[in-house]
């Protein structure tokens, strides 16, 4: 009997008249994706098959087969031992039929109260809660390595920019403090959704539930749940919660492509703000004197994929009507490759942090070159008592007049600012450094050294919990 | 000198020597828009100038002429008397060139400390915040509307179908629920985004913070924040809130989606599962015979609409450098649609649950069509002691038997039944009746009516919350 | 010296003061998925080889040298005994390190002239070329197979439906010809798209040209391209052509997922309008009875992935700058996927439609549940001399009486339609009858089972050219 | 009975019992964007009237009064004094119901033969041709400008980048060339699009084509019709060429949004190589020294929003069955949209190519700080006999060498460069000068300006035609 499911056609062979073609076989088969799942898959059975025993649906000692024969199957696949046969299809029967090869009848109670369809819910469960987890813990990995970097520069200072025009003077620690900030944004969605996952479909059956005495929060306490999922059709239908964390993960890799932008362009010549090692980057076949920062290009091109591993899910669910259909089975693969690109991404950023050098020098002369100080002028003019809008006008003429005479605001004399406002006095020249510039935007969030040091701490301690 | 800002290109006419060009006003204009966002403009400036004023940054004078100036025009907005003016190209401009029309000096001081970019940023948080509680409001209240509806049908019979095939029977009721639980996750999502959408971006400044004395706790607090955006690059940049929500959205609308094909399935003749209240449907310009379910038509094409918004802000920040750039400025009409489109189709949703009838009858005849007690007939053998995969295969070939035979397990005599399992005996058929297969299914999650009204109970219990 | 490529970082290692980290490797590594271009690669390489000779840049004896190489490589590769190596990147540096390693400096003379820019360039449109070419011609086989199948149901009534609701009656193979349109239309866009990725670039070398004495005309007449790139940074920077394709293939998918939402909604047990042959579907691991349409289930699920590659690509290539950046080495995954995606799923759906059983009865039943003759009634009227608006008004309370008394039109007596407009006389009840509805629609693109015969004389025409 | 379509519910009104609410009127209409459609739609109904006397269907004084009823239609809506009601749903029905009020019977009898569905198809049909030639149009003009400007810098010598690196000089005429083939190939996708947008859908009617002797091919003659659909199902349910045309509409916006992200990047003052004219600038309202890019910014955002309408699109058909389904009414606001962006930023792109200014002394700064002219090193030692990867390897340690010694190629004394390679003799000064390595690509495609001028003769003979 244990024939009976050599070929997984036949677990439901009866009722057909003629089998698979090969072509269809092959559409339709999913274990060269799916068998990555395999250890969540027997983590789910193992709970099961505790919880049949538990509730005397099957007996002890074919739980205790059941244990025997999973041991032997996991470290056959640990080995690479484990033959996976496209006949059966998917990772369960693949599983399924060898434990009936190792353990006979045990192993044909394995899926009693059941179905696949609960099955597959639950490893997809268990293996996005695992990706979360790694993804969490990268992405707080990463913003220490950023928060080492900026504390390196806490007083660096370079352009902050807004339409890549020189806006006003930043430390370049503020700036990668910004970083620092959407990364752990995107690890609170990643913890968010993992509550959302973290429930036990098992249960649900084939959508309907089942007729045996199961005990389902004795399943989610083993495999760790925080809540079954209160619906049989929703648990075996709905994967919203795949669709979220892909969500969750486009804006990992939007945040990631900002940074590999601005990278990439800080590390063009003319710009020339930083270095990246030569470990991360590569030459050309024909240019001999190119030295690429192909990493963070790669990252911003791997944004695409995740973005539309995103929309690929969405189509997915788009108008299904309940309860499991086919279509489901196109899950997976977005969601194996998704998670794969988010952690190898952090993964190689955090490395990646370790290896920029910033080049001071340039970022000074870059901020020189934009009337970076133009704002606090401006502001200098309300201290003194003009209306805002005044001082900005003011300060526009004054501008005006630099660009003609090609110099900085600070390079005029006072008399000449004078001539932009009678309130302009020789305490000016102070408020025109960039030094002075960064210092005076010391309040919570502000780019003054002193700021971003109590910003480092702040976020050092958020790593420590 | 208050027609300074009578066109907006005056707000920096000083550096510039041409005027911009009537096309490229249009192009660049967000007034016509942006203008939506005017009352929670006016709510953060009235908090802007509060805190000013506690600061000593300007004086109680001017902060009360802020406050009488901008209750006029918060009066002359509602009463639709405001005069948009496309040369003030944004919301901002118009309503501060109108402030300073009405209170002179106060109304140009009310920018000190703050920029369009932190401004901007706090008017689309508040936007998206009360967008957010209507949207939560209304899934709750279509989550009591489809309890209602399942607590009318918690017992009546339909069959459920996995790939659109007969399974097991299930009770309306039940499949009402399954609704009602994505919904309720779908509020989950939405408060979850709300903590991130709810930080005070203000004082951020243009990028970089200001260096007046400002206090951004309080304005925080004034404007109901439950925190500060603490780096000001990040504050002004980022609008990963805005893609989480519409990501959020997006899934509000592929649940509607899955509903709407239903619905639009079930009141097809052949099906016949419901019929909708006239008020949800319409007729045809030349067929007079048609009543169609245009509602959930429409909605389900909506779906298209809501991710497109989300493709389309993913692909809006994918690469941008730090801090704000002008391409921002698209954030705002899909988002409004996003709003717009929830809102609208929970409401109709809403009221279309009450306007559906069930025709159980239909239902009955359609769960009689399929097998539906094949899974119990299986469970029974596994109850006398057959293995799980044996049973399946025993009731595999008495279903191709039906088959062959045109008629029902539940037609079989006992005879006939017993030549695929000599297991089977009388008590056979009590599992065969719908009735039966149903209230077996009597754990958390399962369809026996009993737990639907459970079901019902926990979620009136949770709405009541 | 052949020891040099030994180590793709090599090929520029004198540059670089460190090795590339294994992680980086592997992150910028794409032999594992381009290794599929070899033998496109090993065509251009030769017809860049052939030109190099004719033109005097390398000597016939290296050419010779380089073809012999080739040769044995692409023997080495079919046989499955090529050895690709990660440290070598790509499959251009795998193969070109074989090469010198079997033929020295000749294979170290190849490169002259070109780059791997305009080198991969060139394999993919050679690579997207072949697959146009073979997704014409599965589009037309299955359009070739539906026309088949409307041709055994040229007149075999079914209710065509608006809004699922049925509208007018139609016969089956007017509906199959529907779709033997759209996938036309699909080959037509195929064929559009095959011009503009039938354009050369090669010899735009790495973006600039090259300053040797090529001829990149007789390259591409060697090739079969059409033209060549007119601008050499254009050549190397752009995907336009895959995405334009891959917008293709989702238009493809799209009326796929249309196809297959139907195929599964009449394969229902409710609706019955068809079977589809066992070999097509799959059974359940817990429901015995269940035969489900898993090919158009998963078909349909498959036009997510389709769109989400589409989705992929877009956002890969938004904002890149001129000329080539590393993002582009992701193009390749989503256009391989595209196309196996696509011909698996045409190959399928071709013999599928071979195994698709109609069941007239059924179908004729349905089209007598929706009044589907009452534009023809109305026609009916106007015929008479009532103007069309007051005709659709005369039948709609008609369908009214016919709904309270459960009847349908042609049931109810000429007395009883009379009530409803005197016009009507004894010849009515002849345009009442499905067979007269479907007959009367006698024009280019109507139903008439007479006009589905000149359609489909008119598809196969279209097939033979 | 004029007023029996005062309210558009009345269209059906007999059939249903109760009204349609408010909030479904709302919700359903799309008068409110459909009447966009209007001049589209009275030409349609033009040319069916002109066919139905033709054919006898209607009377020629049923004609003359329909003609003279829409000519006053149209100059109502010219006026802006056509009221359009919410009430009557649709463009359809607001006109038709103005042309019953206007000429009486007639007006009624102008629907005979058609349908809502049918005539909507040929009103899309209708916009998007007139915007396909719109757009064509804009896409030639913009490809004159983008010549023009690269005729005024056919020999001005950049640095070409690839991966933001200095890779080899290219000349700024060469550059914008680039831009020119990619619109090129954009006005190649319209027109092929054009084809299969311009068939009449016509005849149709609501799915199955009419009982009235219609003459398709006179009204696809009468519209400028290439040809009629063949099949009325997928005539009035397929929306593939809206699809095709926002996809060829999202490659424009590609193109734009890489030019847009160049034109930022060198207007940035690090860079420093353009300056785009103020008037398509826009400034700050905090600091007064900004000159912002705003329209290149605000167009690469907007690639988002046309991305976004094709990612609507495709949902909004994937799995929709045939025929004609409401959720179709989707489809125009994306292509309403997507044609008003793209026309605006074709537009405006043109009038700022005249109004970009070229800095050559930056230009040529930066192609002096990358090694530019290492390929010509390369190349140079390949003619004097060296294999190419040899030179590669020997250029590769000059370059190292200059980088330690922080000097250019061209500054090495020829005794240092002989250390690398024996075959180096006095002419190596030649081939690395930026002229000299730009001169020497001078093969169709190459930067050479000897090709840039013969490109620019090329795209000026094509825009002629």
């Amino acid at each position: 009997m244990t024939a009976q499911l050599s070929k997984k056609a036949e677990a439901w062979s009866a009722r057909f008249s003629e089998p698979v073609s090969d072509l269809v076989k092959r559409y339709t088969a999913s274990v060269f994706f799916d068998k990555r799942l395999a250890l969540f898959d027997i983590q789910g059975s193992l709970a099961h098959a505790e919880m049949l025993a538990a509730q005397g649906i099957i007996s002890n000692e074919d739980r205790a087969e059941i244990e025997r024969g999973m041991a032997q199957i996991k470290s056959e696949i640990e080995a690479g031992s484990f033959e996976w046969l496209l006949d059966l299809e998917d990772v369960h029967l693949n599983i399924e039929k060898r434990l009936t090869e190792l353990v006979g009848d045990a192993g044909k109670r394995l899926h009693t109260g059941r179905s696949r369809n609960d099955q597959v819910a639950t490893d997809i469960r268990l293996y996005v809660r695992a990706a979360i987890d790694d993804i969490v813990a990268l992405l707080n990995g990463l913003r220490g390595a950023l928060a080492d970097l900026a504390e390196r520069h806490f007083d660096t200072i370079m352009p902050g920019f807004t339409h890549l025009q020189v806006a006003q003077p930043i430390t370049f620690g503020h700036h990668m403090l910004a970083y620092v900030e959407m990364f752990g944004r995107d690890a609170e969605r990643m913890i968010d959704a993992r509550r959302r996952v973290n429930r036990l479909p098992l249960g649900a059956a084939a959508l309907a539930g089942t007729t045996f005495p199961i005990d389902r929060l004795r399943v989610a306490k083993t495999l760790g749940f925080e809540d079954v999922c209160h619906n049989s059709l929703d648990a075996v239908s709905d994967r919203d919660f795949a669709i979220e964390f892909t969500a969750a993960a486009s804006l990992v890799m939007m945040h990631v492509s900002r940074m590999s932008e601005e990278l990439v362009m800080w590390m063009s010549p003319r710009v020339g703000f930083i270095d990246i090692a030569d470990r991360f980057c590569t030459g050309s076949s024909i240019m001999p004197q190119k030295k690429n920062p192909d990493v963070p290009e790669l990252a911003r091109g791997k944004t695409g994929r995740v973005y539309g591993h995103l929309a690929s899910l969405l189509t997915l669910m788009k108008g299904q009507p309940l309860a499991y259909n086919k279509d489901n089975q196109e899950d997976k693969e977005p969601l194996f490759d998704t998670v794969d690109t988010v952690l190898d991404t952090l993964r190689i950023f955090t490395d990646m942090a370790a290896g920029i050098t910033v080049k001071p020098e340039n970022m000074r002369a870059a901020a020189l070159q934009g009337y970076a100080t133009a704002t606090d002028l401006a502001d200098y003019l309300v201290k003194k008592g003009l209306p805002f809008r005044d001082a900005h006008e003011a300060v526009a003429h004054a501008v005006r007049a630099c660009d003609d005479a090609e110099c900085d605001l600070a390079d005029m004399s006072l008399d000449t600012l004078r001539g932009f406002s009678p309130l302009i006095e020789e305490d000016v020249f102070a408020v025109l450094t960039l030094e002075g510039s960064v210092a005076a935007r010391d309040h919570v969030g502000g780019t003054a050294p002193n700021q971003v040091r109590k910003a480092i701490e702040r976020v050092r301690g958020q790593l420590k919990d």
